[in-house]
């Protein structure tokens, strides 16, 4: 993995320093890849073929993997093309966000021409208000802050506001423990909309497959508006493994939040920094001085990319998201880096 | 190969006879893919990699090739995704297609709602009347008969229509000998738009990945009406490879028109068949039977898969699509199998 990262970084960015251990992505790292590779490599025959019905056979074992009907699920190019589908199917809609959020919300909202509201952030479910809304976008877990939204609130909202769409990001379902929604809720609550991918749980970013869960006639509406049939053979083939092995991908999320936790409790340690621990294993840490600044020197003297505003994420000056990586070892280096900002004369940086 | 094609067709379809042979296609299947399928196993953990900016990176490369600037190209989703983006961001405006043509024309055309006028088959570009049209959509060479318009026609179209938009396929331009459009005229055509793939040229088109070419404020258009940056990781990375390796898909077209020229010779001694040779290596046949049964017959007793209507091809019921493979071996079985069929008593079929 490791290596994987290096080579990466610097076939592209030759000038920039390696990244060797990246804190920034919500992508659960430790997803077990080799089998995947290995199927692929043996199907890799299917470049020359075109995906064709493909896309239809693998919507039709995805939706009896989430039990919901094939007319109910649409397959499209990543999860942020899950947003853009919705947002440019509905132009000019009025849409309710509640920061801090994702910055693919902000982005295909802008695009598409939406009115955006914000809530004030922190707002309880309870209290958004909804008039003359179209859609209210969240995430659960909440990105980039990791709160979860308690189970009874999330279906209050969908009660209280049946004439508006609440759409939902499942795509960190699994990195919770708290009981929330699953994707054949839909079914009970036609306003609700759930949205998806296999970037992050999977670790299968570079796939770029997606997908939306929802009542048949909005569907529709989206396939209207947009086909995504450009979804390659070989992500389509990824799909169809994960989906007939999905032991293979199941991650320990216990351990994963017990190691957000101490890795909360060893950065509690250090001056200058205080972990906002979350109900998700990513979390933000608040800094005593300009979060990018202490970013710069991570990534310059120890190779660790951790996430800034900077970077795209919907989080203040001040703030670091950082999502533990699988082993200790290598959070212990996180730890290392920061106590060596801590310890460094930074005006000589 | 064949071996391939005989291993897909039997995972998808236990039902359906074994596909051996298929001069269905318009794909170039002599492309010797085996050092891009190398290169790709090389990268499989880009499948964890976000596509993140190699889009950016391998638009520029290719702008190169192409000897655009990089605001005058936007890669899509395939060819099919290509024509679909523009159709999608014009809706409802008049469209003139020339018939016989691609399906995916009049599929996309349909989907966005234009108003669809089709010259009469066989109208001079000359005679075109583009009174209200926005758009004239056309191939060269021209799906599924394989003619070329003469240079000095599109020429003239283009100079003669400035307020229509003409959007021209090339995606199998190098098919043929003949001096046409090629991608860098539409710096001296505003009202030109050049759309290509590497689906058939390149035998990839189970990558997905095609482009739009077309003066900057068009491009811009497109991109605000959608973005299409679903493209996986790999298949970015198999057009890099294209792109630095561009001798390895050199088609050897003399040959491959020679094959079709035998090839038609061939079928003409045969009672029944009769070849309209075309300006590309592919062509049609007329049938003195149904071209549909032919096609049955051929699949069931000979498992070779020949173009006909019923399988979306914009011809006639008496016609069928051919292009030649590049093994005279695969060419003469095609030969074989229509004269099963000129000898069989079709009556207990």
């Amino acid at each position: 993995m490791t290596h994987t990262v290096k080579g990466s970084a610097h076939k592209e960015q030759d000038m920039e320093p390696e990244v060797v251990l990246d804190f920034s992505t919500l992508k659960w790292q430790g997803a077990r890849l080799e089998p995947i590779k290995e199927h692929l490599v043996n199907h890799i025959d299917l470049i020359s073929k075109s995906p064709g019905d493909s896309s239809t056979r693998i919507a039709r074992l995805l939706s009896r993997r989430l039990e919901i009907d094939e007319d109910e699920l649409l397959i499209t190019d990543g999860g942020d093309g899950a947003v853009r589908l919705i947002a440019d199917a509905h132009r000019g809609a009025c849409s309710l966000i509640l920061p801090p959020t994702g910055m693919e919300f902000r982005q295909a909202l802008h695009h598409a021409g939406h009115e955006v509201r914000e809530a004030p952030e922190g707002t309880p479910l309870a209290d958004l208000v909804t008039e003359g809304v179209d859609f209210v976008w969240l995430s659960v877990p909440s990105n980039p802050d990791g709160k979860v939204y308690r189970h009874r609130d999330l279906l209050t909202l969908l009660k209280k506001h049946p004439d508006t769409t609440i759409i939902v990001d499942l795509s960190m379902r699994k990195y919770v423990l708290e009981e929330t929604l699953k994707v054949s809720d839909i079914q009970k609550y036609p306003n609700l909309v759930v949205l998806s991918s296999f970037s992050r749980a999977y670790n299968l970013a570079g796939l770029c497959v997606g997908y939306i869960c929802a009542r048949p006639d909005f569907i529709n509406g989206l396939r209207e508006d947009y086909v995504p049939t450009g979804i390659s053979s070989l992500a389509l083939e990824a799909v169809h493994y994960v989906l007939v092995h999905p032991a293979s991908f199941t991650i320990p999320i216990r351990k994963w939040l017990r190691d957000a936790r101490l890795l909360a409790k060893e950065i509690d340690k250090i001056e200058g920094f205080e972990s906002k621990l979350s109900d998700a294993p990513f979390f933000l840490v608040e800094c005593s001085s300009p979060a990018q600044q202490v970013a710069e020197y991570l990534l310059k003297e120890h190779h660790i990319l951790v996430g800034t505003a900077a970077k795209g994420i919907d989080i203040h000056g001040n703030e670091l998201r950082i999502a533990p990586l699988p082993h200790q070892a290598e959070n212990d280096a996180l730890i290392e880096g920061l106590r060596g900002w801590a310890e460094a004369d930074h005006a000589t940086l």
